[in-house]
């Protein structure tokens, strides 16, 4: 047999999963700071929600991965995080609206892989379902313009309004039935350009020249257009938010037929894809509610991009802060690296009594920042020599100088821990 | 159609959710203290794996949820995180050692439902590869203690080692034949007392009253024993690591056959169960890997039982800290807001234009502990009325004065937040 992972499914070695984290931390910060609670829904839904007639529709329930249970029970795989949060308003009626919910968590799908593309995946989910105002979609994209900036990616917000669209389609005279088609394909102007557009147009048999110029206009007119107002509402919010990096685009779409109101895209130049997007689905969860009046709004970051962009940067290998040699006096070091951990230090240290030359090549395959050499001598002199591994420089110091030189002092919270460190002195 | 459940599985709304996640938070801050890194691995599994002759046995399969992808390959769910961490040993033949890993997620049994139990659940396990040390087994036990010091529930962590049991059975003259079903029914005599014991053995032919005479002396002798030496280390680095919570039960054996040494399992008075346990396993991956030598041991909290115990004591209701009530001036508001998020304060707004009395009714409702009423008079005055909703006190305050009163003031970093606050004075 051999030892091998599912087809479309892969590990992440400590490297990789410790940047996961740092990344999913920081959207929960995030999500919190603008009241955002977290929610846990199954993996594991009963085949009947996935497949409802305002879940996911029949092209990702080919892509379902179906199952069953001992008692012979339909399930599958979840798809996304938006079908299972519309079953939690449906069967919650005690919850008060607006609800505001994230979740961070995974989905899978059974397609084709392409680069970078897994059936095991993770999506980071934002929305909030009983408020109608603008006020919402420009929270949405305020949370995005937060995030990217805390990690450093620059972005743009591409924003639009699907009835800003529905008009464009209307003022260019496109008849009722080819407006789905139009508007996906004018989705794609930036990707496949003008003359890629015309072409797509013209093998559809719609007439585009006039949709074309409307897009293209300084000033978008519309005679008192619900979108237009709504766009403009949305403008004013997000300026108020002190958020600027988002960029109207009458263009965009996006593929999802069940957005109502805003879309919004965010894009970055380091990938040719999205690394998020959502928008306002007005319905959706009231057709699936089968009643009420159920207004929402949602983004939903992909963390497998924003993985890759900050992977290709930035390698921290370990969490491990210091590594601890004891020569001889490994009673001695136990007491220590205890008094260590309890301020809040990562600590390793030998388990193997290996000789100093071999754990310091541990440590610097490992990556881990420093090696403190401990001795009976030192022991003796309450002195340690500290070395750092990325200078190669050492030093014989003081344990709260060992600490000061972790920048593990003045109440500075270390790299990893989640905890604040408790200063010493 | 309904929207229900899939049998066996639950969702957890807001106020469960944040206390699994404090629980996880406190896990991963510990496990990166005794220098432990992440692993991601997928959930989904390619079957031979799961049921490769030395991972987790034909029980196991009995439960396994078992499904095909598009290729019609043959895969199923996880059951546990052991089994797919040796298929990573095995795969990274990179991996220095010893490999220190954590991984907190989700598994999945497709097995009776009993009170509490349910058929997609988490383990937070913790494992060390590539260590023969009693030092590792040592570790183990000082996370637990750790852990459960930091959340607050009293346990006590029962030892014992395989060997000693071995010994045990030797010396009572339980013939080899019957050693590992005696060992099982011993394992039982806190449950079912002398008397259940005395009966099982019975019931199997098994001769126990030497058995229950050794256990039962004050010390142990057992001539020149491996298991009783590794037991006496493994108690002198518990000392030194300073826990104090461990027992050595001379009964105790732990179900699962592959414990070659060391097993713990740990208690509260909250529950019968266990909430906890593990040991050394010397030979699962190296049989898994089929050569080298891989001695690991490891521990798996369960986050079921912990999150159950922390419930019926202590609930907290949402992230949100502050929620502001805007009375005609929503565009200000959203500069304040703005403002709070920048220090590190989670806060929500009005979005939907309620009146005062309704908006402090959602607030109570919603468990959010501060209100703060803004008209243009404040915003005049930069002097804002802030509502506690425990006590039902107004303060009128400056920003700052309601910084400190939300005890966002002189860098303590807030309940909900990753990220410490930086102080604004």
């Amino acid at each position: 047999m051999e030892l091998m992972n599912a087809k479309g499914t892969r590990d992440f070695l400590p490297e990789d999963k410790i940047l996961r984290q740092e990344i999913t931390d920081k959207l929960r910060v995030i999500f919190e700071k603008y009241g955002y609670n977290p929610l846990e829904t199954p993996i594991l839904e009963r085949f009947d929600v996935l497949s409802a007639k305002y879940a996911g529709g029949a092209e990702i329930l080919k892509e379902t991965f179906k199952l069953q249970d001992q008692g012979g029970r339909e399930l599958g795989l979840r798809y996304d995080l938006t079908v299972p949060f519309s079953r939690v308003i449906a069967s919650n009626k005690q919850l008060r609206m607006p609800f505001k919910r994230y979740q961070i968590d995974r989905v899978f799908r059974d397609g084709p892989i392409k680069l970078g593309r897994t059936r095991e995946f993770w999506q980071c989910d934002v929305d909030v379902v009983g408020c109608k105002s603008m006020l919402a979609d420009a929270e949405m994209i305020a949370i995005a313009s937060d995030f990217f900036k805390s990690i450093g990616i620059e972005v743009v917000i591409k924003v639009n309004n699907r009835k800003v669209l529905d008009s464009i389609m209307r003022e260019a005279g496109i008849p009722i039935e080819k407006r789905e088609e139009a508007i996906l394909i004018l989705d794609k102007l930036e990707k496949i350009g003008e003359k890629g557009v015309r072409k797509e147009m013209a093998e559809k048999g719609i007439e585009c020249e006039k949709m074309l110029n409307i897009v293209k206009s300084e000033k978008l007119v519309l005679d008192n257009d619900d979108g237009l107002k709504e766009l403009q509402d949305l403008e004013r919010f997000l300026n108020l938010l002190k958020v600027e990096n988002f960029q109207v685009d009458y263009t965009l779409a996006r593929g999802l037929s069940y957005y109502t109101g805003t879309v919004f895209e965010i894009k970055c130049k380091e990938i040719d894809s999205s690394i998020g997007g959502g928008g306002r689905y007005d319905e959706m969860i009231s057709n699936f509610v089968g009643s009420g009046d159920y207004p929402a709004v949602g983004i939903s970051f992909g963390l497998e991009p924003i993985f890759e962009i900050l992977k290709s940067r930035q390698v921290k290998k370990t969490v491990v802060q210091l590594f601890v040699i004891p020569i001889k006096c490994l009673d001695e070091c136990l007491y220590l690296i205890q008094e260590l951990r309890d301020v809040g230090v990562n600590v390793d240290l030998d388990f193997n009594g290996r000789s100093i030359s071999k754990n310091l090549d541990f440590v610097n395959k490992m990556g881990i920042p420093f090696a403190l050499i401990v001795g009976s001598d030192e022991l003796k002199a309450k002195k340690f020599t500290l070395k750092n591994m990325v200078s190669g420089e050492e030093k014989k110091l003081s344990i709260y100088g060992v600490l000061k030189e972790l920048k593990c002092c003045g109440c500075i919270p270390h790299a990893n821990s989640l905890d604040p460190l408790i200063c010493p002195h």
